[in-house]
This record gives structure tokens, sequence and C-alpha cells, in this order.
């Protein structure tokens, strides 16, 4: 990706794109086209008629569907951890804090249900790297600075990251059943049943 | 159902299937068919090939093909119960055994994943009043009676369904993780993620 993006663009150019603004263009009309369909039915064709571009040129940047999708999975995941961020921040940090960002997690897969399934579902291959990427956004900056600020004082590295997969675990775990339509998506049950008492941290 | 198994099958019967063991023989050849392929790709026809009996036989127990599903949504949900039960049991009833309830449907998920994502995952039209009824044995049964149990004894019926929901999350969420490759699947990190004390229940 980065020869091509050094690589001067005319054709994106010609339409108006700036140099790397095109990518940020292709990869905003992935993630509007997953609003109303399936990663399936998203074309890198039709991502190109999106954006006013040939397909030449949405190949420059993603080669295949499945580049465009990691690209998909990545921002989503970015998204994801800014909107955790400032859930924290809103929260004032602390156990409050760590309450809203496994509650935005929630939030987030019920607002975007198909980036979500696309980021947190697919058996690995479709995100790879860039969902492993975006998964350390999330999982590692701000999951674990709050598990090791939370966890009890003599947690081993061993016993946070079992604090760390517990929280994901149940957010994850309320979200797919919401998404799922196993329990209904009411907005007060997250708040009641995601607390960080449930990861066992914070209690000290 | 009822009408259908009260009358006499003489197809059935020459087949060698006592009254009531076609339905049987029909459901066990679906629970095999779905450890190797996905729902869509089960068909009345094949399990009436597998059964040894014609479709017109099959047709007689499930009038399509969602009526099997909602037979195997079932009878997989009452084979988690049985093993549910079976674990709690073990472990000695109490908080151990609340803890072997939520380790043996993580477990459940890891053996038998595609009956898994059909009974918890599938968009509630596939599973159905069975899936009701199956969620039910596992869910009101086993669950609800635990909560109760190990619940803060001031516990609201609505602060109940909140842990019973948590509990639910985490097991689910775990499973969920681990069965799309997210988490390894390691039966250690099972042991360790899933306590009743995450749940909220226990510590009194």
């Amino acid at each position: 990706m980065t020869s091509n993006a050094n690589s001067v663009n005319i054709e994106s150019e010609k339409r108006g794109y700036h140099h790397g603004d095109l990518r940020s263009a292709l990869v905003q009309a992935g993630l509007n086209l997953l609003k109303t369909r399936a990663p399936d039915a998203v074309s890198l064709r039709e991502i190109a008629r999106m954006a006013g571009v040939s397909a030449t040129a949405v190949y420059r940047h993603f080669p295949d569907k499945q580049a465009l999708l990691s690209a998909l999975c990545y921002e989503g995941g970015a998204e994801l951890a800014r909107l955790q961020q400032a859930a924290m921040e809103q929260a004032g940090g602390g156990v409050a804090g760590f309450d809203a960002v496994g509650r935005a997690y929630v939030r987030f897969a019920l607002a975007n249900p198909t980036l979500f399934r696309l980021m947190m579902t697919a058996p690995v291959d479709p995100c790879d790297d860039d969902a492993t990427m975006a998964q350390d956004v999330f999982a590692k900056k701000i999951l674990m600075e709050n598990i090791a600020a939370l966890a009890p004082a003599n947690a081993s590295p061993a016993s946070q990251r079992v604090f760390a997969l517990r929280a994901w675990s149940i957010v994850h775990g309320l979200a797919m059943l919401m998404l799922d339509g196993q329990v209904p998506a009411e907005d007060a049950l997250i708040d009641a049943v995601i607390t960080s008492a449930a990861v066992g941290v914070g209690q000290d």
C-alpha cells in the first residue's frame, strides 16, 4: 500500500481526489455499503462507481476484495476505539470509565451490525492482519490499559489476561445475543448487565 | 405433530420403525448431518434417505424443513440441559455447580458448533417456538433455578433477570469468540474465565 500511496495517481487527481484521499473515500464508500448489505454483496466495482473512479483506480489501493474488507475492519476497530475512549473520558475514567468502555462495545455492535460481525465474528481469514491491528487498538490499548489499572494489585499477567478475556466475553456475549434477537436490545439492559464488578476488577 | 404421531404410519411400520420411533430416527439423522454441514445444506429428502423411508413418510412428521430445524434446536436444547445438569451434580451443586453449568455451555458450543449456532445465533425465525422451549429447558429450569438459589438474598426478580442475562452473556461471549477463532479454544481458559463471581452471585 505504501508504494501505491506514494505514487502519483493521475486519474484520481483528475477526479478531484488529493493524494491519499481516494483511499479514504473508498473506505467510506465501503462502510456505507455495509450499512445496507452483507459483505458478500460488496464489490470493488460498485465501490469504484460510488467514488466516481474506474475499477483500475480502486485496484491501486485494494488489489482484491479481501484487501478492502480488511481496511473496513481496521477502520471499524479504530472507530470503536474512538467511541470507547470518548465514553471512558465522559464517565471520568476509573471503574465507571471501564463500565462505559464495555457498554460502548455493545452499542457499537447494535449500531453497526454488519461491520461488527465482519470485525468480530468472521473466522479470522476475512479480517486477517488488519483485524489483528484493529483489535490491538481495542483489546490492547484500551482494554489492557484499563485492566492493568483496575485489576487487583497482585494480579499476574496471566490473570490480567483472564480479566481481559472475561470483560471481552461479557460484552461480546450480550452484543451477540441482542444482535441475534435472543434478548431484547433494550438500552437499559446494557447498563444493567455490563458492570466491571462482573469482570473481577475495581473491587480492591 | 400430536395428531401425526397418533396416526398409524403404515410405511414406517413396514420399515421396522415402531410407533414414534421414526421421528426420533429422523431427528438423529438431522443431528448427524449437522456435524458435517450447514443447516442450509440439510434437506428433508436426504434425511429420508438416511432413515431408509420415503420423503412422504418424513413429511408426516416434518411438513417442511423449518419444522425439522426446530426439532433439532429443541433436541439440542434438551441435550445441553442434560449436560449442564450432569455437570452441576458432578460439581456438587452450589457455586461450584453454577460454574460447571456455565462451562458446560461453552464446551457444548465447541463440541457442536453448527447445532449451537442454529440454536443460539439464528435470528429467531429458524428455531421459533421450539427454540423458545429449548431455551426454557436451559434458561428457565437450570439457569433461573441457580440464580434464585445463588443471588443475593434481597435480589428482586428484575435483578435476578440481570444476573441471569449476565451469566448467559459471559458464557455465550466466550463460546462465540472461541468458535469464531478470535480467542484460542483452550480448555483451561474456559475454567479460568467462567466463574460465578463474575455474575455477581454466590458472594453473600
